[in-house]
């Protein structure tokens, strides 16, 4: 996808407000999201308007967790939005992992849904490795199947799709213009949905890249050293300004709610790098909320265009 | 596997002999090598007896390239050392995509075969990816499938099989005592069949990984920080003296050809490490040739088993 000046133009007048003695310029997730969003519905509608298709998003929601009702829920409003038409099947809590593996199995056979997303958590009594590996990887629009993994790992080869978190750090990273190869880039955290993904995508922009995770010993030693960091390891501000390279661009996936009783619902949300520090010292950072978290649907949207046009063959 | 303390035992004696400065202990991978194919008899002589299997490996020759006949003669004279029984098929250099497929599709449903191996190269009017992408994935010995790659990748899962030479490379870290966990690592290269895997497997074993390869900028500094270096780069002597941490362990998987008008053949084979430099600073130090070599066969033999085991439920 294209750089986006006005995302960088509109970032460095924000910074100015944020913090009177912040340096670093803001990465604004809200807005490339948004933008991104907007060339989706671009591109869906000449789709239609050339071969009277539109991308389908199925999502299976098992139980009635509030926040997985919320997420599908934005979900849904954003396929809407863009011009996807979303499919939905809701299960109650005590369904048997058949009844789940059948709608999946129906989705996978259905030419109208280009996309399917199982919502996560699902309950205990349930095999996330069985449910997960039915969709059909060429559906499998969050990536995390692990023929996709082992794909993105490898030379020479490419994942059908790049889990939507991860993806979304690159493409911040894209837009606003962080050269990527030959540059050290550290990923703290390893997670299969995040960390792990975000360290392989680096790698394949020709990044040197580091895993710092749980064991790691000083790993502000590492971190010190890195060009890019993306930080992914739920802990809130961990990673402080004295772990911060002077000028190195920070992608910060975390979202941890935090004690704050000036805030009317007594928390607010903090990431994992202490941003106060951080952006005194980097010279790119977004911000949380309104770093990366718009990015992991506009990417899921993303997603599934690609996937629709890749199964209609449409350019 | 066990450690082995007769191997370290028979390394110390012998690093006094090859430089007489030297301080690195020799990792000698011929000695556990051959402890190893020993391991897998005596295994596969209890299984014959226990349930009357043994395992079967088979490899599909294309082609008269000598190098490849003498590795396939190899595998063979291994297999039968230790009781596995192999399988071989050696088509003719102009054969068609579909002539090898089908042998594939013969050993994935023969019930005797365990262990399928494509040797490699292809002939170029081959589609590798296609040709590999055919062998079972409970049969893929080499563990080159994407989706062995991918479960490597991930937490919480596991691949069938781990590739031959990076499993070698973890089992002499192992055998020596090497420990990994909270370790700073270093992979020099990332090829699909080496490097890659190799940094995931550190990675699983808990230690903190980079990945050093053609883009990286200032790569001795980086190795400078590993306890354990992994070089599978393919240039000779790339890796100096002043590139190694005092007290790392070395594990040099490269085997490149260098001018010798002293050898008969006129050429010596030396690995990516400058060994003569190396060896003064390191803790361990794997020769070449000795070192990792003879581990990619030890270990395909030990994936074979695996797999038989496995198949059969054998414990």
């Amino acid at each position: 996808m294209a750089s986006v000046s006005a995302a960088a133009a509109a970032a460095s007048t924000d910074s100015a407000t944020v913090s009177s003695d912040a340096c670093a310029k803001i990465i604004d997730g809200k807005l490339v999201a948004k933008q991104i969003r907007e060339e989706i519905a671009v591109e869906i509608a000449k789709m239609k308007d050339g071969i009277g298709v539109v991308p389908g998003l199925a999502v299976i929601l098992v139980g009635s967790r509030k926040d997985s009702q919320t997420y599908v829920r934005n979900k849904k409003k954003s396929c809407e939005a863009v011009g996807i038409k979303s499919y939905e099947v809701n299960l109650p809590e005590d369904s048997s992992e058949d009844e789940v593996l059948k709608h999946i199995a129906t989705f996978n056979s259905d030419p109208s849904v280009h996309g399917i997303l199982v919502q996560l958590p699902l309950p205990h009594h349930m095999n996330d490795e069985n449910i997960l590996n039915a969709v059909s990887i060429e559906k499998d629009v969050d990536g995390f199947h692990p023929l996709n993994i082992g794909r993105l790992a490898m030379q020479g080869r490419d994942p059908f799709f790049v889990p939507c978190t991860p993806k979304g750090c690159m493409e911040l990273l894209h837009r606003y213009g962080v050269e990527i190869k030959g540059k050290r880039a550290v990923v703290i955290g390893r997670s299969n949905i995040v960390g792990m993904p975000a360290a392989l995508l680096l790698q394949k922009a020709n990044a040197t890249v580091s895993i710092v995770h749980s064991n790691t010993k000083k790993p502000e030693e590492i971190t010190r050293q890195a060009d890019i960091v993306i930080a992914a390891v739920g802990v809130a501000n961990l990673v402080r300004g004295s772990w911060i390279k002077p000028g190195a661009a920070i992608i910060d996936v975390g979202i941890n709610p935090v004690d704050d009783p000036e805030s009317p619902r007594g928390y607010r949300l903090v990431g994992d790098v202490c941003y106060e520090e951080a952006s005194k010292i980097a010279g790119l950072i977004t911000p949380v909320p309104g770093g990366v978290g718009p990015m992991t649907i506009a990417m899921l949207l993303s997603n599934t265009l690609e996937s629709a046009k890749r199964i209609h063959k449409f350019k």
